[in-house]
Order: C-alpha cells, then structure tokens, then sequence
C-alpha cells in the first residue's frame, strides 16, 4: 500500500514514517503545505533508515500530491489544521482512499493538560465532516508518544484505538497498525466514540508530569 | 486504618472491601443507606473470605456510622447519588477524614458509552463541592473493572490514577491503592485533572464490547 502521511515533517508524522519503513514493506509518501520541506524530512528518513542497515525510499511531496498517490493519507496535522487539510486535498481522494485521523484537541493550564471536545464531537468527526462523502474516515493512533514512536531502539509495546463506522476501512487501518512492532490495534467502535479514545491523549501527558521516572507515557488494555 | 466503603453492597464497594480485606489488615467498613443490607453484604464478604481460609471481621452501618468510624471514606455510590451521599455523611466527618470518588458519569447509546462530563467538571468535583471545607478529596479506583477486583482468583495487573488538590491525603490513598496486589497507583494532579481520568471508564467498556475475547478490561501505563 502506500501511506501518505500529510504534515509529515512534524512528529507523530516522522514517528509513524519511520515506524511503517523499517517494520513493513508499504511505500511512505511525506506530505507537507511546503514540498521542499516534505523532501527535506524524506530524506532526513532515509538517512536515519539507512544508519540502521534499511535501504528504503521515503519521497516527499506537497500535500496534494501525496495525497493523490496514497492508498491511505494520515492527517498528521495539528487540530485545528483538520478541516483545512482535508478540503485542500478533497479533490485528490477517490472512494478507495481511507483518511486517518490521530489529532486531539487539548488545552493546557497550571494544572495539565485538558481534553478540549470539538463542537463535531471529536476531532475525527471534523475529518468526516470535511471529507468527500464516498471517503472512508478512520480515527487511530492518537494516543502514541511521538518521541517513543520516532526512536527505533526503542521497543513499543503500545496499544492504539480505532474508531470508524466503515468497517472494511477499518480493518485495513488496524492491520497497518498491527505491522508496526509493538504496536496492537484495539476497535473502540464507530466514530461516535472518537471523544473517549481522544481524551486518553492529556491523560498520559499528565501522567508524564506527575510521576517520577514517566516519559513518553503509552497505554495498554488487558 | 479503617476504611469505610460507602455503597460497599454495590460491585465496586464489593470488589474494593474483599481485595482490601484479603491484601491488607486494614479494618473494612461496609456502608449503605440501608443497615441490614450493608450487614448481609458485610457476611458474604467475610464467607467469601473464610472459603478463602482468611479469617477476617467485616462489619455493616449504616452510611452515617460507617463514615463516623472510618478514616478514608470511599464513595462507592452511582454518579448522582455522590453529592447526596457526601450531605448525609457530612456531620460525621472531621479534618482527618479523607474523602475517595471513584464514581464516574456516563451516557450509553446504541454505538457504546460516553463520559458525560458534569456541569462540575468531574464526578471528583461535586463530592468536593459537597464536602466539609477541612475535608480532603482525592479520586481513585475510577477505571477497575468491579467484576475482576471482586474475584480474588484474578491478578489484576491493572493501574489506578489518582488525583487530589492534598498531597498527603492523596498519598495515603495511594498507599491503600499499592497495597492490594496487582494494582498500581499513579498520580494523575490535581483534582482539575479528574475529567481526564473519568473519561477512560466509558473507553474501557467500548474496548470490552467491540474486541472478541475482552472482557472486564483494565487499563496499564507505561
């Protein structure tokens, strides 16, 4: 398949990047708003991959054209950076392309982080409100520390939560997630329940704060 | 210490007083609006306990007289019987008395369950409100599956996040949360952050309803 990971510079972007190349087989498409800056992060990709003995090519491209290549495109951009993403791309997803949404909305003050519900719901809900009707949209990999994500030495031993009401597109999603190492994909239902998976994201950053000896805190179900 | 479990005839006052009871000398309290239920719930604890060839005294109160006696009182009551339960106790509370929320608000519909987030900010918070001024609150044992704590055969493996504007109240009841075997206290902040931790009980339950082969899901971080 190939992935495009649009705001692929940034760092859950470069932690799933880097994950997809080294632990599968799938061809991993940068997107940025700037395409120097895609080919930038690409390459700084390849040259990490290949320190570690992995030959892969990792291309860089502005967004929609990342998007118009990609079998499934990841909205690795901030929250409030959904909506814009997605109808910028609009016209490059067919009904075969899957989007992805991992954004949460937060909001911090002295005390910590603050799960910050979107009017739609949840930030997946934005998603699905700006995508093409024939799109599948599937929330996932919210809840990853992007830095544990990013360092291949270091092992994952992670859950993530998928939510989606098309449950083909989601199978194919969890599957992607399964490929990576240490990485399990739970169902957490339709994209109604975006809003719970979403809100684990400040929780883990406040766990990270208050406790001695936490970083980069991931979470497990059992 | 004693340890007053008001609502102790429901599950997770149930599943709290055996681990506690089993793991610990500390003194179990069982409370409920109702003397002779919380004495009937009292004897099958202490049944199941001696099946178990642990000779342990539980005794039943009524609410009032179970949080007269005790120093940690745990709120083990439905979301909107928190404020009342705290009112009809308040009398018999003094300043050493440390007040424990673990319920948590929730709104199933046909897709699973969502947190329903109080006008109070967080269930934790309306039993501050409620609560004597000199009286600590701390919120804990939010996210347990009652079904696995209440059978002793299971390991728990499960993590407990709490939070508390008390620094000394919310360690004591980290201690008692480390004291049973299998569980693991986490500090999540201050009581501003309890709508964080609420809002994996519905997550959880999603997760155990759409995952063959999960149930009774509990939650680790690392």
């Amino acid at each position: 398949m190939r992935i495009a990971l649009l705001g692929g510079t940034g760092d859950i972007g470069q932690g799933l990047a880097l994950r997809w190349a080294y632990d599968t087989d799938h061809e991993v498409l940068i997107g940025s708003r700037d395409a120097e800056k895609a080919r930038t992060a690409a390459e700084s990709y390849e040259t990490e991959l290949d320190s570690r003995g992995v030959d892969r090519t990792v291309k860089g491209f502005v967004n929609e054209m990342a998007a118009d290549r990609a079998d499934v495109v990841v909205l690795a951009v901030p929250p409030y950076h959904v909506g814009d993403t997605v109808d910028s791309v609009a016209g490059k997803l067919d009904e075969d392309t899957i989007l992805v949404s991992p954004a949460v909305g937060m909001k911090g003050d002295e005390d910590g982080m603050h799960y910050h519900r979107p009017g739609a719901g949840s930030v997946t809900a934005i998603a699905a409100e700006a995508a093409p009707d024939d799109v599948s949209v599937v929330g996932a990999f919210h809840n990853l520390s992007a830095d544990r994500l990013a360092n291949l030495d270091v092992e994952l031993h992670l859950d993530t939560l998928v939510v989606g009401n098309d449950t083909d597109a989601k199978d194919i999603v969890r599957r992607l997630a399964d490929e990576i190492e240490g990485l399990r994909s739970l169902d957490a239902g339709p994209l109604a329940n975006a809003a719970e998976v979403e809100s684990v994201t400040p929780l883990v950053i406040n766990i990270a704060r208050y406790n001695d000896g936490m970083h980069d805190v991931g979470v497990t179900f059992e």
